[in-house]
């Protein structure tokens, strides 16, 4: 038996929505910013749902939500929009001049979906954003950009400020691919190209192999838990052992454009809800955070919140929640059981998905 | 204020032993295969415990539990030995042709020793062998391939088998060196010098540090935990932000042979003491274990054994320590209630270390 191999994947569904002219929290304006979506029952007069793309998602392996008549979305229009940087939206990859790593922030994400919801689809109000780790981000990030269009965030294995720990740890993949060998190479080459060349054009189909998958490797093991080691469970996963998971997590990277990803990463290490309220572009180097600002973010939310963290999450713990929760006005905390670890927010096993799907229903009614 | 610099290392009271003719578990064999170890308190007569370096020790930076005249050992003969690829015993870097990466295992270093207690130090019974992470999996090794010469083991944050999750968690640190720019390069050079050169002589001051500084970012978050973040205890170790924790944690390693740190991971990747109990050498590529031989080899340990785990840390976790009592036929565990993870049995936290203390005097009067 070989590792299971991923499906190539399928584009099936995606629009663009273009803002002419787009002005990023850093100061860089760009023409022409594309942000792609899919949009789900269209004809729904239930309203509209907004969920974003985690880090390592693309629009059409986003949890939805909608997959029975009786599933928790299955009534709402649901668009699922691509964050920038991932690939399908504006990104390094496929964009010139396009923020580099530290240089692209959540505000820029929520400002450009805001954009493609209003100005593209008509939307004016949202009756949900919700999001799982990164999307989660994305939706605290949302709530307090516009407490008023946003009726609930959900936040499944996320935070509003990334913490030390997460911060030290997405330290280990980006050092192991910015130090390999091959993305060294790959950058000499794409400066050289970036001298009035198309950089996305020549260099989408190369890829440094050896920096991607050493990115996997340092990667791999937070994803899920020593106990879903422990119980195995990358059997389930198509794995005769660890290694052959290994494996299919390099595959899992190997598609990824190297600067889409560290473009997210470095977003991700700054994420704080308490600089965007105080109208402070978040800096990369982690200082301790100013706590008082975060208070007064997580306070001036509108939206009916849930929260959704997994009890066994390696980097967004639920200790993290249950902080966060002492500070929302109208919050909910549901604790995913379960040793798939982070994962088990993205779907990654059914029987947490089912638990996702009813405490989603609940908060929908509320 | 800079982030603190690491003291240079003192090299005070190290002696060596020195075996003719030495066969590894993997068949070679080798002349002048030293041991290198420090005693302490060498009039007692209480008898010797050994203590066995952990992966990140050296001799003199290994707690000895011999502080104060009331601390655990104070009265013991202690020796404390370097494990073999420690930079201080035989390794890589100084000893041509020893066992490369994925080729030295615990049972060499059991053996090793051994010889060096018996014909060098002739002692004929240990009161005590007592290991931290690393030095723990050497206990339960000692305890294993020498029933009737070890009294007590004491195995601190460690396993008798490594864990998937313990595995999975060190290809992070490995792929993000063996993938990096200058061990790569390193690597070539050393292949040209050892075609007839003594490689240790020209390359010991040559290091990877590109290579060295992610292996270093890769394993930083692993060895607190999210609560220590969480509390700031990085201001405790003089830094002012996570950053330069990971500063600290890169100056940590930047002094390291990069191969003697690979042959120590790979050996902690096969640690287990079922393939141990069995005579069978383990192998790299991780399999799911053979759990009756564990249970086997763990039944068969005479030694009155006691385990301190510490709650939150990562890649040894109690539950594991928890799983291994049930085969004990003599076991204590003790469990170390600190946020300061994996490092807490190390001796980071002053509270941590008077808990292992007081529970290791405990134990010695079993």
């Amino acid at each position: 038996m070989s590792p299971p191999q991923p499906d190539p994947y399928d584009p099936t569904g995606i629009e663009h929505h273009t803002i002419p002219s787009f002005t990023f929290a850093s100061g860089t304006t760009l023409h022409d910013v594309r942000v792609a979506y899919r949009q789900y029952n269209t004809s729904s007069t239930a309203g509209t749902v907004l969920i974003p793309t985690c880090f390592g998602g693309k629009i059409n392996t986003t949890l939805t939500f909608q997959s029975t008549p009786s599933s928790a979305l299955s009534k709402y229009h649901v668009v699922v929009v691509a964050m920038l940087s991932n690939g399908e939206s504006s990104s390094p990859s496929n964009k010139s001049l396009f923020p580099a790593p530290g240089e692209l922030h959540y505000e820029d994400l929520v400002h450009a979906q805001h954009d493609m919801l209003t100005n593209g689809l008509g939307v004016k109000q949202l009756e949900a954003v919700i999001g799982f780790s990164m999307g989660g981000q994305q939706a605290y990030h949302w709530a307090v950009t516009y407490p008023d269009f946003v009726k609930r965030a959900v936040g499944i294995c996320t935070s509003a400020r990334t913490s030390g720990h997460n911060y030290a740890f997405l330290e280990g993949p980006i050092a192991a691919l910015t130090s390999s060998i091959d993305y060294v190479a790959w950058k000499q080459i794409k400066a050289k190209l970036a001298e009035g060349e198309e950089v996305g054009h020549h260099l989408r189909e190369v890829r440094p192999k050896q920096g991607l998958a050493a990115w996997a490797r340092a990667y791999a093991a937070w994803l899920t838990s020593a106990a879903w080691f422990r119980e195995r469970h990358w059997e389930k996963m198509g794995c005769k052992d660890v290694e052959e998971w290994m494996c299919v997590r390099e595959d899992g990277y190997a598609d990824w454009d190297a600067d889409d990803l560290l473009t997210k990463a470095r977003m991700w290490q700054m994420a704080d809800i308490g600089s965007t309220k105080k109208g402070v572009v978040s800096q990369l180097r982690h200082a301790p955070g100013d706590d008082q600002a975060l208070e007064d973010a997580l306070k001036s939310i509108k939206a009916k919140v849930l929260l959704m963290p997994c009890r066994t999450d390696q980097y967004f713990p639920p200790e993290d929640s249950e902080g966060e929760m002492k500070h929302l006005k109208d919050g909910t905390l549901e604790v995913i059981e379960s040793s798939w670890g982070h994962i088990a927010g993205g779907g990654a096993n059914p029987a947490d998905v089912a638990f996702m799907d009813a405490k989603l229903a609940e908060h929908m009614q509320r």
